[in-house]
C-alpha cells in the first residue's frame, strides 16, 4: 500500500486554522487557514499555465509569495525546483536544462534574470492577477512523490538536483522534533533562503508542527536580534558568519528566557564561536547535514553542548551515520568519510544515473565529507569534502569555478582553493597559468562575473608558472591551499 | 528500498544513555541504558529457549520484567503476542492457538494459568537465571515486520489477533507528539495493563522520545494521585472509570502546573465527568482509538476542550476519519460508521482474511463505532459498535459470551447486552431462554466463571421465555437493552 497522508497544509488548516502560521519584519501576518486558502486560490490560477507532470521553477527571495506559490504547485502535484536568486542567467538555465524546468515563477524584480533563461516565465504578480481555474486540486499527499529538487555541485563542477520526495521532508521535520522537542510556544525564525534546504525545511516543519514561522527576505543581525528580543522567537537556524554577527549585535543584552535554540549548520563552527556563545549564554546547538539529508541528520542534544563543544552530535533517532574508509567502518577516533541513512536522506540526483551510483551504497550516502566519531559515537566534521569551500553558509565547487576559468582563451591552466576569511568562513581565490601574458586579473574577474553567482567568483587571482598535480595530473588542491595558508 | 532504523532502544541507549526510562512507586528506576543492557542480556538467554520466526506470548502484569522480555523479544526479531492475564485458561489457549504462540513468557504468579495452555512456558525468573548465548542480535528495526499482536473480539465472538508492525507503533509514537507536543520536562505515568495497546503504546514512546515513564503494575487511585503530586509526572492515560475515581481522590488538592495532560480513552466519557474536569482545572484530553489504530488516532486539542466538549477531536496529523454509511462519505452532524486511516492503522488480523475482507476498503478501516463529525470537523463517538460493551475500559463483545452460555445443555437461547453502571461504566448482564428448568443463575455464573475472564462474567441472569429477533432471526440486542434501561 502506498503512504498517502492528508495534504500537510490542508490538514494543518483544519487542526489549527487561528494559529499564526508566517509573521514577517514588516508585521504582515498569516493564519494557517488563511495560507490555506491563498495557496490553494494561487493553485486555481496556476493551473491557466501548467500541465501536470510539469517541472516548475520558483526564483525569489524569501517572501509568503513564494511560500504561496510553493503550496500551490504541490495541490497540483507538480515538483518544484528552487533556483538560487545569487546565480548568473547562464548557471540558471543550465539548472533547468538539467531539472526540466519548463516554467519558472518569479518576483517582478527578478523577472528579467528568469527570462534570460529561454523558459517561460510567469511572476507571481501575474498569476494573481489571473483567474482561477475549476481544477480539480489533490488534497493528499503520496509519500513517496517528489516534492522539491535542489542543486548542489559536486567534484565535477556539474550541478546535480537533489530529489526531495515528500517523506524525506516528513522524516526530517520529525526527526528534528524528537531531538529538540516541539513546544506549544515555539516560533521558528527563517532568514536561510528558502531555496536552500535549511530555509526551506523551516516552512515545512511550521505546516507539519503547527508552528508559526517568523519569515526575514534575508539574514539581517538587526532585524533577527529584535524578532528575537521582542517577537517570541524560540528557535532561529543560523550558520557559522551569521551567528557571529548576531553575536556581535547582541553585545551584552541578555536574550529571554523563551529563546531556546540556534542552530547553527552549514559548515565547522570555529571554536572560538562556540566559547564566545557560551560565555554569553547563548544556547548554540551544532548540526551537520545538507541538501541530500534534507537539512540536519546529526545534532548535539543541548545536554552534551558543552561537555562535547565542537562536536555536530549524533544521527537523530531515525537516522544512522558511520565513518567509513574504503566501504570499511572504522573504529572511534580515525578519521573517514561519513556516510549516512534514513529516511530524510534524497533517494538520488535527478537523471543522474552516474552520480547516484558513485554515492550510494545499500541504502547508505557517502556524503564526502571526513571526520571521526569519539568513543561515545558523537561526530566530529573535519572538513567538509576537501575540495568543498563554505562561504557564508554556501557551497561552493572548485571544480565549477576551474570549469568557468577554462572557457577563457587566455587561460592555459586553473586551480581554485578556498582562503580563511574571518567573515565569510572561507572565500574563493584562483591560481592561473596564462596561455595569454596580456591576461589581467581584472579580466578574469569580469570573465567570471559574467558567469558565476557573485559569492563564487575568485576574489584573487595568483598567477603562477604550474600548478600542483599528481601522477595522473589531478590537480593537488591541498598544495594550492598550503600556498596561501 | 525496505525502511529500516537503528533498534530503538539501541538508538535511544546511545543518546540518551544516563536519562531515566522506568520508574515504579516502590522507588526502583532505570535509565535507558540499564533497560537495554538487561534486554539485550534477557534476549541473549531466551535464546536458548526461543527461534527465530517463533511466536511468543507474554502473560504478564506491568513490571520491568515484562518490559525488558518485551524488547528482548525483539532483539531476536521475534513478534510477541500480548496476552490478558484477566483471561481464563480456556481463553488463553485459544489464543496462542489463533496467534501461533509456542512459548509463554510469564511471572511466577501466573505460571499455573500459563501452563495449562499446553504451550511450552517460562517464567522471567527462569530466563534470568540460565546462561547467555553467544547469540547474534540484531541492531536494526525493519519496519515492516511484525512486532505485536493484541486481541480484539468482534460480532462474531471469535477473538482476532491484531497484528501492529513497528511502522504502526512508530506512526502512532510521532502522531501523538505532534498533537500532545515534547516537552523535554515530560514523565508519562503507565497504569493502564501493557498488554493493552493504551499502556504498551506509552512504553514505546518513552524509548522514541527519550522520555521517563512512571510504571504502576495497575490502576491505584492513591499511587497515581501521589505521582502526580510528587514526582512530577506530566501525562496520565486513563478510562472513564478511573479518570473518576481519580478526581474523587483529589479532592480540592491542586494538581502540579507541570500536570498538562490527562489522557482520556477507552470509550466515550459521561458529560457530567467532563464537567467536573473542568470545574477542578484538570486538563482532560479527550481521544479516540483503539487496537487496530495502535492507540490514539482522533484527539481534542487543548485548545478546544472547552468549546468542543464531549467530542474526541479531529483525527491526528498523519491519520485521516470519515464518517460513512454503506460506503459513502456522509455530510457533517449525520450519524454513520467512523472509517479510519493512516500509518499507525493495523494492516490487518491474523490470519484471518475473512475478517480483513470485511473491515479493510482502500486502505480504510471501518472501526464499527457509531458517530459524526460537526461542521468544523470534530468527532463526536455516538456510540462504540452497537454491540460493544466497555466495562472499566476492557472491552466485552456479547457474542463472545454468548457462544459461552450456548455451550451449555440446559440453555436453549442466549443473549447478551451492556447495562449502565456508575462505576464501571457498564456491566455484561445475560437473558436466558432454558432449555431445562432446573438451571439457576448461580449455576450459569459458575459456568462462566470456568470459561471466561471475571470481567466477562454476566453479573445478572435474567431468564426468559424467549429473545428478540429479526427477520433473518438475529437477536435483536437494542431491544434487550431497552428491556433493562
Amino acid at each position: 500500500m502506498e503512504a498517502v497522508m492528508e495534504h500537510w497544509l490542508s490538514k494543518r488548516a483544519a487542526l489549527s486554522p487561528d494559529t499564526l502560521a508566517v509573521e514577517t519584519a514588516e508585521g504582515d501576518s498569516w493564519t494557517f487557514i488563511q495560507l490555506y486558502d491563498e495557496s490553494v486560490l494561487f493553485a486555481k490560477k496556476l493551473a491557466n499555465y501548467t500541465d501536470p507532470k510539469q517541472h516548475v521553477g520558483i526564483l525569489s527571495n524569501n517572501s509568503l509569495d513564494m511560500i504561496i506559490a510553493f503550496f500551490a504547485c504541490t495541490y497540483l502535484e507538480i515538483p518544484v525546483v528552487l533556483l538560487n536568486t545569487r546565480l548568473t542567467n547562464v548557471e540558471i538555465k543550465k539548472q533547468c536544462e538539467s531539472a526540466d524546468v519548463t516554467l519558472i515563477l518569479t518576483t517582478n524584480t527578478l523577472k528579467e534574470k528568469a527570462v534570460s533563461t529561454a523558459v517561460s516565465v510567469n511572476t507571481f504578480t501575474e498569476i494573481h492577477q489571473s483567474d482561477p481555474e475549476s481544477v480539480r486540486i489533490t488534497h493528499t499527499i503520496k509519500m513517496d512523490q517528489l516534492c522539491t529538487m535542489m542543486f548542489t555541485s559536486g567534484t565535477t563542477g556539474t550541478a546535480k538536483a537533489v530529489m526531495h520526495q515528500f517523506s524525506n521532508h516528513w522524516s526530517s521535520a520529525i526527526a528534528s522534533a524528537l531531538n529538540l522537542s516541539l513546544l506549544p510556544t515555539d516560533k521558528w525564525l527563517a532568514c536561510l533562503p528558502l531555496f536552500h534546504i535549511g530555509g526551506l525545511s523551516i516552512i515545512l516543519k511550521g505546516v507539519i508542527y503547527g508552528m508559526p514561522v517568523y519569515l526575514l527576505e534575508k539574514f539581517d543581525e538587526q532585524l533577527v536580534h529584535k524578532a528575537i528580543i521582542n517577537n517570541g522567537v524560540s528557535i532561529v537556524s543560523v550558520v557559522s558568519v551569521t551567528c557571529s554577527r548576531l553575536l556581535e549585535k547582541s553585545g551584552d543584552e541578555k536574550y529571554p528566557e523563551s529563546f531556546r535554540c540556534m542552530l547553527l549548520g552549514g559548515g565547522p563552527a570555529p571554536r572560538s564561536l562556540l566559547e564566545k556563545a557560551k560565555h554569553k549564554g547563548v544556547p548554540i546547538v551544532q548540526t551537520y547535514g545538507m541538501t541530500e539529508t534534507s537539512s540536519q541528520i546529526a545534532t548535539l542534544n543541548a545536554n552534551d553542548a558543552i561537555r562535547k563543544n565542537g562536536s555536530a552530535g549524533q544521527a537523530l533517532f531515525s537516522a544512522s551515520l558511520e565513518i567509513r574508509k574504503e566501504g570499511k567502518q572504522l573504529p572511534p577516533m580515525e578519521i573517514g568519510e561519513i556516510t549516512v541513512r534514513g529516511p530524510m536522506v534524497t533517494s538520488g540526483y535527478y537523471k543522474r544515473e552516474d552520480a547516484n551510483k558513485a554515492a550510494f551504497t545499500d541504502g547508505w550516502l557517502s556524503t564526502g565529507d571526513l571526520g571521526y566519531k569519539d568513543e561515545e559515537g558523537f561526530l566530529y566534521v573535519v572538513d567538509r569534502r576537501s575540495d568543498l569551500i563554505i562561504s557564508g553558509g554556501e557551497n561552493i565547487y572548485p571544480a565549477e569555478i576551474e570549469d568557468c576559468l577554462l572557457t577563457m582563451s587566455a587561460i592555459a591552466e586553473a586551480g581554485v582553493a578556498g582562503r580563511p576569511d574571518s567573515y565569510w568562513g572561507q572565500i574563493p581565490v584562483a591560481f592561473v597559468v596564462k596561455a595569454d601574458s596580456a591576461l589581467t586579473d581584472n579580466m578574469v574577474k569580469e570573465h567570471c562575473e559574467k558567469l558565476l553567482a557573485p559569492y563564487k567568483v575568485p576574489k584573487q587571482i595568483y598567477f603562477v608558472e604550474s600548478l600542483p598535480r599528481n601522477a595522473t595530473k589531478k590537480i593537488q588542491r591541498h598544495k594550492l591551499m598550503d600556498w596561501i595558508n
